[in-house]
């Protein structure tokens, strides 16, 4: 007889399960992540990493009155699966399913929200230190992976955190990985391997000490069967925390449930802060994702005895084609280099890191670094490309203005997954025009589709100062079968209409022609534009449009306060109908997102209509 | 005879100098640096405290082939005074003179400007990577204080430092103060004091391994006269570096200009990267300095003798008032705790700090962590209270969306120092607002004076979402004997008129207030709104002016692109003169920023006339 979620109850009290039974328990657990991330798209590799973690979290620990944080967030499944959330997990990331993420909204154990990475120990060192002074009991623990660790706010907040509270147990998730394998000192710090002469040093010389240690000598001696990984661990392992002012206890194997439970259940009694040391393997119990764990760390639907992709992926990406042109500018000129921070995969820069290693950076979760990193090369005279995502340049404003915008240095910023997502709030790129358009020196270019990327990079590489290009995930096929030459700050007029000028700004060129069609319909004349540029942008053409009569509009994938609309309105002191978010979509569908907040073509065009009569 | 800085030319070469000579010179250097920050304004315990350090680079560098890297950047005025800008420098931080912060503009000795912090190991390593492939061999070298490691992208730059390259001298400058004394475990950590027993354990085992190592030990022997001092330094101040793969040279007297340049000669022919770490003592030379860094970190003109202020400082300032009001606060509810990243004195938390320490956090330079432990405060029911300058929030503003936002927890951010100030573009706060529009569930409220300010702050604490409060330094005096009653998105109109309305954003009220003066000279009659609320603003009042035919006028002391202005102008559709910063001004006077710029009061108002007629 084998224990499974269909017998998990709210009444269910898993430490009075058996080890075998708990052991079936994260079995079943496993399976039901795989067949509905297989459905449903997720993260798959980190989660199936972290089960019996989790399931051993939730054994010894209650997070009615104990809270547990995530760190970046994707891979908390199974805490969802414990936490009576196993019927919306079923449509996991679906507008009616629950969020890939933890979200206070969603449940009383979640006692935080994540996304970007590096935000549980901050945040959980805040809720222990508001405990401290509430004279409440319970435990805080902060689950963080080795990826995350490299974060510069996790490390602020380590750096906080003895001085701060007691109260505080952070496991460290230790798979070698954040989405690609992990980059950096710490990470290669965490992996070393001791050298003979001083490891037959520190062997001989120190066990005494390690046996006279009051707490962490007996621990190491129960759980390391032999000396020298006590002594490395403490040695190497540990000691970069201990000089943090944590307690050290590990290594231990993060699937090994038995060990997990007595391990959580006497660190339960002591007073932190303590580091638990775990090892898991990314994508676990799933051959194929412990072989590929980057390609398995976020996907979509896929089979599961082929582990290929069941949704047809469109024939050209924005992401594919940077990737294809930022090798080819580097094979024209060896000025060119390459920077993401722990996103390779995902931005296309797989192949340039294979082909040109000595022309590519990966520095971690650090977008700050890496785009202050980014400013220091531009100043000796190279031509730094960034390439991170829309939502997670956020981290890095600071840098972009401080060190690459003031100095106008000659940084081009490529930002992928810029536009609303599937991923929900944390996730969409649709805020950061808002602080572009604050900055000096920086210009900010939109391509509609994979000729116009090619374009405009082209174009972006030849200029002295900082550029932005901002381009969505997916589809970017063709828009028109010839673009009108690119010229610094022209718009390209896809269609000559009369009566409304439909300025579209990117990808949402596509959208801006149906739009045009359902007018069409209606007999009204539509020219649409291509905005191309959003800072400088085509004011001459808006304004003539104005000038003769024309309605003018503006369509974005981002949130309208602080939009491309908004900035062209401001500068002309024009009205503009302006289209894009109201609000942040939720996660799901994003077609449904559009059309609760009037973004689908025919709502476009209804809307249109209304203020042309209204 | 005595070597001074009379005597220097571009000729001369420090090297060449004799010992006596250096030292002399140091004390010429200190004595130029005094007058001048008594004269001028501006840091002076950090420079006074790198002299010896900086002449010592200088003598064994040439930053014509080398690089040096200043962190924050207020520690540079040796460095400045070496690099044939004594002449601007009489004239330090007013317009016509040279900025208090390296500038890549001002000299090619500069590499890279400054002025937040965290910024030099992440830039250094960008430029010492293209150097890496251009075969320059020239060395690169980031100054970094205490203070401005325990900073985020500090510590990713030094994650990355050692897997990135061989060519760096990182010369940590150790006075145990940031702006205020330091925090944090790795400020703990390096001023470590070994327990007996652990020290003593490990003074018996090590000295034959210390010995063994090939390049730390010869040094240490050499540099530390006692065994337990090397012992310290390799096992407790040096370990965590050499976990993060730097050879730690040190510690060595940052005052000792004999031993640095000895050290630094040798450090020359080494392979790296190092770590060198000196002691300095912040204000070194000028006895009030040494005795009150904190109050001597930046200061205005003062009186040598008595280092009293020689400028009158306002009756009432922002600072002051947050400083009572929080105080206040919080003796009527416990909930309210205050976080700020290293700026006590400046956010006028002094007193806070010492009254309610218990309800206190300064979390050191780490504004990202700051905001974000501060929403895991509210997430656990607390009432968090961060006051970070308006400029370095920027660091934070991926946190207030993704963890304050997002969540919609109530935490209170006052941002002091909102507006242009004399230290120039990278500590202006004239850009934030731009972001904040975008973000959900955010509040902007922005007072005109000291009254104004304790209003909003006891509003804010009442409300259930993220409030931003933005006020400038200096003085908050009353702008009207009276204020009409505080509503929550409510202007308040300060004036009546009928034909322009002018709307200004906090303090801008002031200036308001002296337009509409020239304007009724001009017989135009003015109604002078102060806004108030910036987000949710008053619409409604501004609709019906623009109804009634005025010309809408908006006044802030933010840029225009992205600002109140533009964004009013975007919410409503409707035209509106927008006065407020065209490009971002330069250090020194204000007032001759705001001349450049036509945003005098009598330009201002000339302005508007134009537009009445035009």
């Amino acid at each position: 007889m084998s224990f499974t979620l269909d017998q998990l109850t709210s009444e269910t009290r898993l430490r009075d399960l058996s080890l075998d039974e708990l052991r079936e328990l994260a079995a079943d657990i496993r399976r039901e992540i795989l067949e509905t991330v297989a459905r449903q798209g997720g993260h798959l590799a980190s989660n199936l990493g972290t089960v019996e973690l989790e399931l051993a979290l939730h054994t010894v620990f209650d997070f009615h009155k104990d809270r547990l944080f995530f760190d970046t967030g994707h891979q908390c499944y199974t805490h969802k699966l414990l936490t009576g959330r196993r019927q919306t997990f079923q449509k996991l990331r679906a507008t009616d399913g629950c969020s890939g993420f933890p979200v206070r909204a969603e449940s009383s154990e979640d006692a935080f929200g994540a996304g970007h990475s590096g935000t549980a120990i901050s945040a959980a060192l805040g809720y222990a230190s508001a405990l401290d002074r509430q004279g409440d009991d319970g435990h805080v623990i902060a689950l963080v992976g080795d990826g995350a660790l490299g974060c510069g706010s996790s490390l602020e907040g380590l750096n906080n955190l003895s001085v701060t509270t007691k109260r505080f147990l952070l496991i460290l998730n230790d798979n070698k990985m954040s989405i690609a394998p992990n980059v950096g000192a710490i990470s290669r710090f965490l992996n070393h391997v001791i050298s003979a002469r001083s490891y037959n040093f520190i062997k001989g010389a120190c066990s005494d000490f390690i046996r006279g240690i009051p707490l962490v000598g007996p621990h190491l001696r129960e759980f390391a069967t032999r000396l020298d990984l006590a002594v490395k661990s403490l040695f190497l392992r540990g000691r970069m925390f201990s000089d943090l002012g944590l307690r050290y206890i590990g290594p231990v194997d993060g699937h090994d449930l038995d060990s997990l439970i007595t391990i959580l259940n006497r660190l339960k009694n002591l007073r932190g802060p303590i580091l638990l040391h775990t090892f898991t393997t990314k994508g676990r119990g799933y051959p194929l994702a412990e072989q590929n764990p980057s390609f398995f760390h976020g996907t979509g639907p896929f089979d599961l005895a082929t582990g290929k992709s069941t949704k047809a992926s469109p024939a050209v990406t924005f992401s594919q084609t940077f990737g294809d042109i930022v090798c080819e500018a580097r094979q024209k000129d060896s000025r060119i280099l390459a920077i993401t921070a722990g996103m390779v995969d995902g931005t296309g820069l797989k192949r340039f890191a294979k082909e040109y290693p000595e022309g590519f950076f990966d520095v971690g979760i650090a977008e700050g670094h890496g785009s202050c990193f980014a400013a220091g090369l531009a100043a000796a005279g190279m031509r730094p490309v960034v390439a991170i995502y829309a939502s997670f340049i956020q981290r890095a404003f600071d840098y972009v203005f401080h060190d690459a915008c003031l100095q106008n240095l000659p940084v081009v910023f490529c930002l992928d997954r810029a536009g609303a997502g599937v991923d929900g709030p944390t996730h969409h790129g649709i805020l950061d025009f808002a602080f572009w358009q604050a900055l000096p020196n920086l210009a900010v270019l939109q391509p509609s589709d994979a000729e116009e990327l090619r374009q405009m990079f082209q174009l972006a590489l030849q200029r002295e100062h900082p550029v932005v290009l901002r381009y969505p995930a997916g589809d970017a096929s063709n828009v028109v079968p010839n673009h009108a030459p690119l010229e610094w700050g022209k718009a390209e007029v896809l269609r000559e209409g009369t009566r409304v000028a439909l300025w579209a700004v990117g990808r949402e060129c596509v959208t801006a022609c149906k739009v045009a069609d359902c007018l069409a319909d209606a007999g009204i004349s539509v020219t649409v534009v291509n905005a191309r540029f959003t800072r400088p942008f085509d004011e001459a053409l808006m304004r003539r449009q104005a000038s003769s009569g024309m309605l003018l509009v503006t369509l974005e994938d981002h949130v309208v306060d602080g939009g491309f609309g908004a900035f062209a309105s401001a500068q002309l002191s024009l009205p503009i109908l302006k289209f894009g978010w109201r609000e942040l979509p939720s996660w799901g569908s994003v077609a449904a997102s559009r059309e609760k907040q009037g973004l689908l073509p025919e709502q476009i065009a209804h809307s249109i209509q209304e203020a042309l009569h209204g």
